[in-house]
């Protein structure tokens, strides 16, 4: 029975993994760690053994504890403070949550001489400012981070391949795309603007307060996101890194103007020098031939299917 | 009355940046920061009001207390676990050590909003594995760290670049090559060498243990590094980083030839396996025509000179 040790277990993306392997895999266990408890039910899994640990990554002892006793096949590492907006108001308390956090992670790995297979999960904010002509971006691009959040998973990244050459772990490397779909936080743009406009609906508001909404990003459902982990986990390469990307762009402005549509909501848009960066990406499309060619993966959740399930799971909270 | 606060106050470089303001500068003022206590005598200054307190540049509280007391115009960041082969033995110690020191430190000067030029210390081994016809290296080529030492490294300096662009401090940033001189600790290769060679001709033993002695590196002399970092100080551009490089490339074994020469001795080298690194650079050459033509900096001490410094000074000790 496959053991699976899931980081960041009581986040948005984790729900999604577990409803994957509940669905997909024969009988399996697995042991969630995060600093906070989940708030859903452990036990509603017929297919996973599910256990929960409470447990700060920062703490080496408890990590190697919980590492000996488990002895996990595959450690999925979610945890991750994922915001860039955050980043920038507190640097140090993301970076450190980003970064050392793994680092403690694989060097317990390292130290116990455990035989398992690590995802190390990366973002597409480590690309930065490519010129528009050059994309979309592939993983052999060079990086350029341009914000603390960006920085630590360029980081984690060099040092997976540290651990993999140096140490010989066996770690493979995401830049996942931004990942959208039911669960995930309003701190989010999109949630965000979801539960901004079901308030609009009611309140009968005329406008909407946004940030810089021109910026290209390329989403990805975060149910072809958990199906592309689990894929990895069993087939990617050893020391390589893959895009986890729909390959297609759109501006917040396009994504604002589909869920008004979905909505049926007319409204002005306003913006708020609050929700506008330091600085930003004006543009980030990714390439995911890589994947596709090596363990056939590709998504095959439309963005609008996508948006009418985050606007349903908002509608129902 | 221009106020220096130096980090890792207590080593190597520190000591002959001092005396470098001692001979160079009209009166200033230094703070001197580090866990250890100096084992100089701080009072031998003329023309350095000089004091040092001891302190963890992981405490945060203790670094804003300084910082905020002491107003320094110039920091200079020299703290640093600077070895890469103790990165290879304690990767987290080494990384914490290196990066989350320097990101704690300008994170509290961009907090307190204090007007200050900060020099990043970065290193030689950012580049990692270039191909030899791409030699020279110059700043402009990508980074590839090819150890923990390394990645922290690159992630300071990027974390400088964000620093400036983000939130406006005026960092300068060195990728500074294998720094030689007197009072280098003798963990580093030269110096073992040299006491290596220092006890044979004392015991008339017939060998000397060596890791990988070809590698090829590029070595600068402390008392010309330390003049960099000062009219890099004054001189050089916020956000921009700056090679420190002799541009002459030597093998160990060349350098250890130069020093059984000086010494007038001549013994087999044998191989240790312990004192071989899981991965190394073959060769790192640089090019210094950046900081040559931006603040008019080149080396003047020539390796020959270095090498017979460092004999005396280890012949004395």
């Amino acid at each position: 029975m496959n053991k699976y040790l899931i980081t960041g277990f009581s986040g948005f993306v984790s729900q999604h993994f577990l409803d994957f392997l509940e669905k997909n895999q024969k009988k399996c266990e697995v042991l969630g760690l995060d600093i906070n408890k989940p708030k859903f039910d452990i036990s509603r899994y017929s297919n996973i053994r599910c256990s929960f640990a409470e447990l700060n990554l920062l703490n080496s002892e408890e990590v190697k504890n919980v590492l000996t006793s488990f002895k996990p096949d595959y450690i999925l590492h979610l945890a991750s403070y994922s915001s860039v907006a955050f980043s920038w108001q507190q640097p140090v308390t993301a970076f450190v949550n980003n970064l050392n956090i793994f680092l403690n992670l694989v060097d317990q790995v390292r130290l116990l001489k455990l035989n398992c297979r690590i995802l190390s999960v990366g973002s597409s904010e480590e690309y930065g400012a490519i010129h528009k002509d050059k994309l979309p971006l592939t993983e052999d691009m060079e990086v350029d981070p341009l914000s603390p959040y960006a920085v630590a998973r360029v980081s984690q990244e060099q040092l997976s391949k540290i651990y993999c050459t140096g140490y010989n772990l066996d770690i493979v490397m995401t830049r996942s795309f931004n990942h959208i779909g039911p669960g995930q936080l309003e701190k989010f743009a999109i949630p965000s603007f979801v539960k901004k406009l079901l308030d609009i609906k009611k309140t009968g508001n005329k406008f909407i307060a946004v940030g810089n909404i021109d910026i290209v990003r390329d989403f990805v459902d975060v149910r072809d996101v958990v199906r592309a982990y689990f894929l990895l986990l069993k087939n990617g390469q050893k020391g390589q890194i893959y895009n986890i990307c729909s390959g297609k762009g759109y501006t917040l402005k396009e994504i604002l103007v589909k869920l008004m549509w979905q909505l049926n909501l007319s409204i002005a848009l306003q913006t708020d020098p609050q929700l506008v960066r330091p600085s930003d990406n004006d543009i980030i499309v990714g390439s995911n031939e890589k994947i596709k060619k090596a363990i056939g993966w590709q998504p095959t959740i439309t963005i609008d299917d996508s948006l009418s399930d985050i606007i349903n799971y908002w509608a129902a909270k």
